[in-house]
């Protein structure tokens, strides 16, 4: 029955009860933590072998470069054809970098504001003011960037096939400081939505007052599926080709959630003439990126389907993790109009939405009780959600006996606020 | 005898002998390169171990950090212990980061373009002008980030002190828009002189009209002894804090040429101010460094003992390449008044000084017969010696049997050079 539907008498009768519930937690001084997409120790021990196979016997590349010394700018041969595979470019699209994508975006950013994004571009530091299309809710890493830039963000909202594209395209027809927009194209952070063909194509296709809009395409959970199902999104560089925007494009990829978070590899795959572009800039900042740890992944997974074998095993420790995280929400909150949630096909999050003005208070309350969960706002543009209804749950990290009490105790937040208005 | 006090037929004929020497070795068809400080393959071998120190039995920080996972901005424990020990610093004077020094140098830069260099400064990038001061001959790579920037560059002289510091003090005294000076204290890159304790108290003391000046101390041969003769450095730290200009130094070390050229630990060590300033820059740009390669180090090292007599065998693969420049050098060239050069007790270089006009021609030469040499002028802002006498050899990476002939061939153009007056 919806809560609000409750007479006052079974309402108050309902609140003592939470109340005591809400206590009894307080008193098993839990100390749980949701609030970063960390893969689990159990995950990370998948690519334990990745450790020692590159070795005394083995540490030159396919061509004969020793991959312990200088040089290699843009990767190794072999971390190329791999990674180009899995970013589906060629190989001349593609950069791979060192141990972090959102390295790779924040230099590439800070590149913009300093030297542009093309030859013939002015940087976007000397423009009266820079904009960011921001879908939210998202990434709160990628908004800090924005923030600690100085970059406005508008905030787009966001439904089951990515961004609205109706606000986007009349925002950048006419707004020539927008000079990019922040993408999640596939199970995205924190909503777990696939990018429809159609708004791929729009993205691709739209006019922009900008002549350097680009497209930031985060693609950080293309082969991170939680079903059989494995959702594809449409491959963005390609249909800005065929838009005649090539350059437009952006993408982003990285083995952090796939390999080792701390110790993956990054990469960026690009139009060749944004590659040329980025690698000149680059050659100033680095001889190179880590060539061994790039020759550790080809040797670990040899090919796309040690990738995909590797995802299936990924996939086999978090869905216990993820349904009960959905079996918690459903059997405590379906029906009472208090809370609406996604239910991701792959990615690390799930995406909750309390009552308006609610999620601070019930985040806190977690917090009070036990359970750490992403700060609320943190997934909108300056930390400010202005409906304060979103929560994004992160389950991969917290042992999965821990999730059905950490969940139980965000239900009974949520009903707990929603009886007291907020 | 000098060359020039020859008479002109003893100069034809000697010209006649050098030229036919020369055809000799453009028959030979020799294909050696001596242009960068790249260890040699011996040398990396020196630390093979380490690619297998970390396994699967032990991926974890002695405060039980899993180094596989995400987080730990500056560092692991360990690792901050050994390398401020390293860098003479404190452990909270010191942020340890990827595999390159030079991207933390150019990163520094960049952020101060964007965002200043402390909390109460403004962006370079918004001054009129930003000037950097460039103890020349030095490394190209410096420089280079300098002219991508657009960072004006006054070259300074150097002798066996270092850098004359009485056109320095003169320089940072009166211009507002000089905000740096690059440095290679030890073992410089590429004269190999070590800078003077009254150097570093001059660099540490003087009055700078910019409040922003920053000293871009690049020690990155601090450990790299050829002789018994341990050279030490003042500690430049130190000084600017007993200075009250604590803020002025940046230290940047690495292990580039310690461990693994492509995979070692680069290394940035400063005042705490400036480490939290820049601390909370790098927050928006990564989650942290690759924590593995950071516990290879110290699991193979173990100590700073560890590193002194690991430097100790680099030491002994080195001396013997750096003593057959030497010994070429001085057979074929003493006494004739055509060439002066280094004697480093340590670093990668020898920096050899031709005729006034000649650098460029005899690098040409060389290339043409089979020896390829760093770039005439790369030592100098702008690529541009004004004198055209500066080369830099670099023995490292030449196999020691080639060694003998490249040298024999760099000394027979330096004399048909100086024969023809370039």
């Amino acid at each position: 029955m919806e809560l609000n539907r409750l007479s006052h008498q079974e309402k108050i009768n309902l609140r003592v009860g939470l109340q005591q519930k809400y206590n009894d937690f307080k008193a098993r001084y839990l100390s749980l933590d949701m609030t970063r997409g960390k893969p689990c120790a159990e995950q990370l021990d998948l690519s334990l072998e990745m450790l020692t196979c590159v070795n005394k016997d083995y540490f030159k590349a396919e061509d004969g470069t020793d991959c312990r010394n200088y040089g290699g700018l843009d990767g190794i041969a072999e971390a190329k054809a791999l990674f180009s595979e899995f970013m589906e470019v060629t190989t001349k699209e593609i950069i791979i970098g060192g141990n972090s994508s959102l390295n790779m975006m924040y230099d590439m950013i800070l590149r913009a504001m300093v030297k542009g994004v093309a030859p013939d571009s002015s940087p976007w530091g000397r423009q009266p003011a820079v904009t960011f299309l921001c879908p939210s809710p998202g990434y709160d890493r990628h908004f800090f960037i924005c923030e600690n830039l100085g970059i406005k963000m508008i905030p787009i909202d966001m439904d089951d096939h990515g961004p609205d594209m109706n606000q986007i395209e009349a925002l950048v027809a006419k707004d020539e400081s927008i000079k990019g927009i922040w993408c999640v194209p596939k199970y995205s952070n924190p909503t777990g939505c696939v990018y429809s063909d159609d708004t791929v194509e729009r993205l691709a296709n739209m006019p922009t007052a900008a002549k350097d809009f680009r497209i930031f395409w985060d693609n950080a959970y293309a082969y991170h599926h939680l079903t059989d199902e494995y959702l594809p999104v449409k491959n963005l560089l390609s249909a800005c080709k065929k838009a005649n925007n090539a350059e437009r494009a952006l993408m982003f990829g990285s083995t952090s959630k796939i390999t080792f978070a701390g110790a993956g590899v990054g990469m960026l795959a690009a139009s060749t003439a944004n590659i040329a572009f980025i690698k000149k800039l680059m050659s100033f900042q680095s001889i190179g990126p880590d060539k061994l740890n790039q020759l550790r992944h080809v040797r670990f997974f040899k090919n796309m389907e040690g990738i995909r074998v590797h995802m299936q095993k990924h996939a086999k420790i978090l869905k216990p993790r993820f349904d009960t995280v959905q079996h918690i929400l459903e059997q405590d909150l379906a029906g009472l109009d208090v809370a609406t949630w996604s239910r991701p096909k792959g990615g690390y999050f799930i995406s909750l939405d309390t009552p308006n003005g609610c999620a601070k208070k019930i985040v806190d309350m977690a917090a009070d009780a036990g359970v750490k969960l992403t700060p609320a706002g943190n997934t909108f543009p300056y930390n400010h959600d202005p409906r304060d209804c979103n929560i994004r749950i992160a389950p991969s990290f917290t042992p999965l006996d821990d999730i059905r009490p950490a969940m139980e105790l965000v239900a009974i937040c949520i009903k707990l606020a929603a009886l007291d208005g907020c």
